[in-house]
């Protein structure tokens, strides 16, 4: 398998402020314009989050992960909703682990979400791309994005766009590990 | 005064590995391509740093700052070469009185460097511009660019630039506090 990831952050790198608020994520072209996640979301058999993301998630208005498979790493239960209940499946153990299934039941490229599980991704070197959205904003505290990802990773920048908001989506693929 | 920004950064957001070291910014078209920094020099009429930013610079194998003048805020005294005492001038205190400072002298623009005093003009509401180059690469860690600048900063994007590298160049002026 192979991880995708799809993100905003704050220019200083946060995804999110310390208790998770997204308040300043709002964007006044929204359902106008969709910074390619459809497209994103048509690249991805499967969506894979941590915990904390998925507490987000499941209070959000609505799902934005259409019918595709959504699994949730996390070694304790899930107190799920009854409209989630068949969507959402948590699975444990190692990053190992959870690639071998993946790899079992075939499937190639999941989208990963949230900043702890995109850095265990990056550390088993199972991050195939990076889409990050840089907002123009410094929140000077918050939960980062990235993080100790076990020594360098050189990336190739794939494409840079900027919106007429300000925001800029640059793609990167991740290069070999020396 | 109004300060201006000019830095590379690693894409999680480092200016230097945590020792000071730099060898992951090196660019194949050194020398080449300048990525606007001599025109950037042309538009500051002083330079400021802070101590630990001056202990890289003075060891540098060259000047970069053609015959600006050059300060360093720290409150101990700079052992300075023979080659930099007539070039640099430690300069202490609030970051209120070296503002008044420069308003005294007329200096108008002035290009701040490193991470700390970069911080420190942006809490003070004194910067006017970063123009920021993410280099595609994870350090993991090192010294941040970025940190607590004391509450939200709101910026607008002026323009983005990718080169064929994989560097983005991005300059952001600094909006109103709220």
């Amino acid at each position: 398998m192979r991880a995708a990831v799809f993100i905003a952050t704050s220019l200083d790198g946060f995804i999110a402020r310390q208790d998770g608020e997204l308040d300043w994520l709002v964007d006044p072209d929204q359902g106008v314009e969709d910074y390619g996640f459809g497209e994103f979301m048509d690249s991805v058999e499967a969506v894979v989050v941590g915990r904390n993301t998925f507490e987000v998630v499941r209070s959000a208005e609505s799902w934005s992960y259409r019918d595709k498979p959504f699994f949730v790493l996390s070694n304790r239960d899930l107190d799920l909703p009854d409209h989630l209940r068949d969507r959402v499946e948590r699975r444990s153990g190692s990053i190992d682990h959870i690639s071998q299934y993946f790899d079992q039941r075939g499937v190639d490229r999941v989208y990963v979400d949230g900043g702890a599980t995109i850095r265990q991704f990056l550390r088993a070197g199972l991050v195939e791309s990076l889409t990050i959205t840089t907002l123009p904003i410094l929140l000077g505290s918050g939960i980062s994005l990235f993080g100790d990802v076990g020594g360098d990773i050189t990336l190739q920048l794939a494409h840079s766009t900027s919106f007429s908001n300000g925001w800029i989506q640059s793609e990167y693929r991740v290069g070999d590990r020396p």
